[in-house]
């Protein structure tokens, strides 16, 4: 069997999932090389998953003859920098989701797409979840006839820390906790026309210190004129919660699950089970699903599932949604693009 | 609109539900005179319901002339006699369940009304429950094909008193639990051939102290050769929970629900709903509509919907049941029945 | 026991429902004369109940001795005007919702409950459903913290008659089912600071053609700072949808069920259950619980538990909510309260 | 990272998905070798997972040299002599379930063990379900007190083939599918005293004409007179359906879920959900974990979890009980064992 012979940059908690995957879940890669900034974190991600090369220096990893394509897990700052150097090596690149905080440095990695003509896959997992994918089979096969409202809905179970949370470098809750469901608004209903948005700090006051809010909920309308609403809150408390609703012309997809472990608890205080603890266990099939489409279209030169546009599309959505929310006004996306 | 004018003996928990169901919510019924043995209740229930005539002497009550209709809701032990004597006066009658804990009383009960060609309900109100109606209604429409096994479950919230639980008086769980489940068991599937069961006191001594247990499983062969499961149950603990599958060779059917509020308590402890209490919420329905369709039945001249046969047909698998707990070997029905 | 004789106007379908449950199930209400200005349907419903008096003109039923109290049940265009004479005649008055579709209207009625100091309750049934009055339990047990964020949804299973629609008459979406909901956000969370709302008719194109909607998205900020959002949807298809929650810093409060007989279907193509027909199965409880309030309060000489204060703050909500979906534009309370 | 260096014997279904499972997944092995008596058959699995050696002959897998440990998958009627030789060439042995279908091969498997004082894992895999996993620790940590009554069902969606069926190759129904039950009851509730079961073909008469049945009910005493109730149908239709439930003097665990993606399809014709498909969905994790769990304790010299003592228990409950299925009767397990 031909396998893909992959470079993983980024070695941190997800990074690490994703060297995992790419060197043994997935049937259709190898890992040849890892790079990390932090000394050391390369060369044991490397020892142990047998991989024979490893950096700190990224750019030696696009550079590596052995490397035919790059898997970028780095922080969001660097993704752009670092997918247009894979990209002009001639490698497909798979970058982590969001592509960037600003547009402009999103548009250097369009371009840079564009001109090489080579392929660059954004990461955004929800896609390839089993129950996002099925919805999306279900709606496509006219179970619930034309769809016309979206809600979706993100809950963390508790926040991020301070310094994580800086919107300097996570681009604010909006962006950073809502682009999942804003791309999965767009790939459900298609483009967005006009955005409005209200949030606030009302459950951890240390992230109002550093200009952050914990909670917001985003109105969406449809260049078709369709509705959607996305809520996001960094208080979930009881568990990780991501859930969708589509409420179509004829009927209704839900999607989403709150339970880790098929148990009932059943005593004099009622019947409790557990919740999904985080993104990790809730994606957990999603996140090797991604990457092994990404090998697949690569190693059959099929286009890319998921495409920078989608992730200039998701972002300049957040941004507007940010924007509004700090305006207190509605946003026309096309005002919005024309302004940057 | 005509009404039916009835008479309720016994007024004890149940039977003051009865009244009150007879005198408010059903239009079809009216109550006329109620009595019970102990001093000073019958009257407060009347004064309660602008009833007229109130009695502690049941007899009285049968006879009373504005009386059309008998239901009697008594301690068990008085149903055979007290539904001869109503029957004898002409009057039709509802016999809340069991009939009674011997075979011969229910001979009686049996014999009288043939005799006197008046009309005898027995109140096995879980067949008026609109989950239990809807399910026969959903395998009768052939959406499960061919109901091969039958299982039913009923557990109790918390143990009766050691004086309520005496065999000698309740017949024990399995007659005094069982019977419900077991008359579904002849509704659903048809007569049974032969029973098994087991079962002990393992949560409450003190019921095995009077001679009762609190825990058994009792398994049936129809008479087609098909299946048939029980289990019994006096500590629930966390609330009343009943349940009933019908497996079929086309699919499956489940009854049964467990929350009484619509509200789920979401918190690091993970999520939490409650239960239903107890039967009178969760049969607060199936109640009334049982008498309901008494009066419905008489008025209108039909025959009645449950018999003294299914009545014997439920407590004659219920003594062989106990019987097969008792030696610990399986039980013949045809057997058993001849041996009575 | 002393009873609250109950004069009901407006023999509608909800007006009959209230009817019966005055008449029969609250023990604290005698109906002692019913009126509706269409012919024959007063004495229908008289005759129905036991009732002696019936009128075709609702102020002879105001004026009529025997009454006691005045339950108002009517077109909503006719609440005000009826309610203020109700209350003129020193008789307490329970008040269906919405209050009005105007707020002068209901500041008419206020006026007049104020100048009369005769009580007035506003029909707002949710607040008395077991599922809301436990969840606002569990709020004020701190079960969850402290609510930061309301969430709710109501769907309708069709859209209504094009001539029930016409916002002329019912106030258009937001009004007309909303008004539930936003009271609901009132008694959970307070005062509304601002609202915003997008809506659009995409699923009945005749709702469009009298100037209606037939979903809408609001977004809510109360003056705490907290945040909700109110979804509505004339097409929930599948059923009565009625879904609120509450998510707190400690915890989350789930309000809302989705089906009406314990079964469950399994087959091949699946686990199937049923769903809620609509409102009436939904709030079979609340309806009667609301009128036994008031009538408890009422011989108890208490204060009512809902007042035309919640009637004209929901409406405020609603009647500011449409116009920011009108305008485009977010709507503050107080800017839109100094306008009327 | 020292890792366990595997045969693997039998590459059927789950012979596959273990190779696979210990080449990619499992950290802690590596397979070396792979054996199948089908021609091409271990060539083909042994490429696709970089093998270097293949055998169709299983016993030389057993001598090869780089093999350390070795995984048994074959049909049941060659567990007992290959586990003895994997055991007597000194390698650590896991055999998949059932260790045989009559008691003395498993008792040479015993031996076996007891002469070498090599590990033997028995692959009862349910033991290692998060959901089992979690159960037992609920269990253990006492949230539900002492557990009284055991309740578990299991169901396939479809029957085996008629050659598959065959009891003298299966051991029928009662062995085939409810061992891995009767594995759990023993495992959560300890020894059994006595079984009943009844049982018969009801769904597929093609079942009967080779001497097998489709649906059992077995209940179980346990030596401490404890209940435990274990139902079985190969007419499930709607899923792949296994249930189990604890109950206790204290509450009561349910284990158990029925639905595959998260994704609830709502119409006029109701809500649905899909369903588990089949068994490799369902223990998708407890099959790498239990062999994980086998190469972690013979990498750490520690004893195995699971024995032959387990196997032959589980076996032992499951032939009586198929024996009492056959003539009606209750069987000691005291008398059953002496008779052997």
């Amino acid at each position: 069997m031909k396998r893909l012979n992959v470079g993983v940059i980024g070695l941190g908690r997800l990074g690490k999932v994703y060297a995992r995957d790419l060197a043994r879940t997935i049937a259709e890669t190898r890992v040849v090389a890892v790079a990390d900034t932090a000394a050391g974190v390369a060369e044991s991600i490397a020892r142990e998953h047998d991989v024979a090369r490893w950096f700190t220096d990224p750019l030696e990893l696009i550079r590596d003859r052995e490397v035919e394509a790059v898997v970028i897990v780095t922080p969001t700052d660097t993704h752009s920098s670092l997918t247009v150097a894979a990209l002009e090596s001639g490698k497909p690149t798979f970058c982590e989701k969001p592509p960037a905080i600003t547009l402009p440095q999103t548009f250097a990695m369009r371009d840079a797409a564009e001109r090489t003509r080579v392929p660059l896959h954004m990461g955004f997992m929800r896609r390839f979840d089993p129950g996002y994918a099925a919805a999306k089979k279900k709606l496509e096969s006219g179970a619930i006839g034309n769809a016309v409202v979206f809600k979706s809905s993100s809950r963390d179970p508790y926040p991020p820390s301070v310094e994580y949370a800086n919107p300097k470098s996570s681009g604010g809750l909006i962006l950073d906790m809502g682009i999942h469901d804003l791309d999965l608004a767009r790939w459900f209903m298609g483009d967005v026309e006009s955005v409005h948005a209200i949030g606030g700090t009302l459950a951890y006051p240390q992230l109002g210190a550093v200009g952050d809010i914990d909670n917001a909920i985003v109105t969406l309308r449809f260049t078709t004129g369709r509705l959607g609403v996305v809520d996001l809150s960094r208080n979930g408390i009881y568990g990780y919660d991501i859930r969708t609703e589509l409420l179509g012309t004829r009927g209704t997809l839900q999607i989403g699950y709150l339970r880790e472990t098929p148990v009932n608890v059943m005593t004099e205080q009622g019947v409790t089970h557990d919740t999904v603890p985080y993104f990790m266990e809730r994606f957990e099939r999603a996140y090797p699903a991604q990457l092994r489409d990404f090998a697949q279209n690569v190693l059959a030169d099929q286009p890319m599932s998921v495409t920078i546009d989608d992730g200039i599309g998701a972002l300049t959505v957040s941004l507007a949604a940010t924007q509004s929310r700090e305006t207190g006004r509605p946003v026309m996306l096309r005002d919005f693009a024309a302004a940057v």
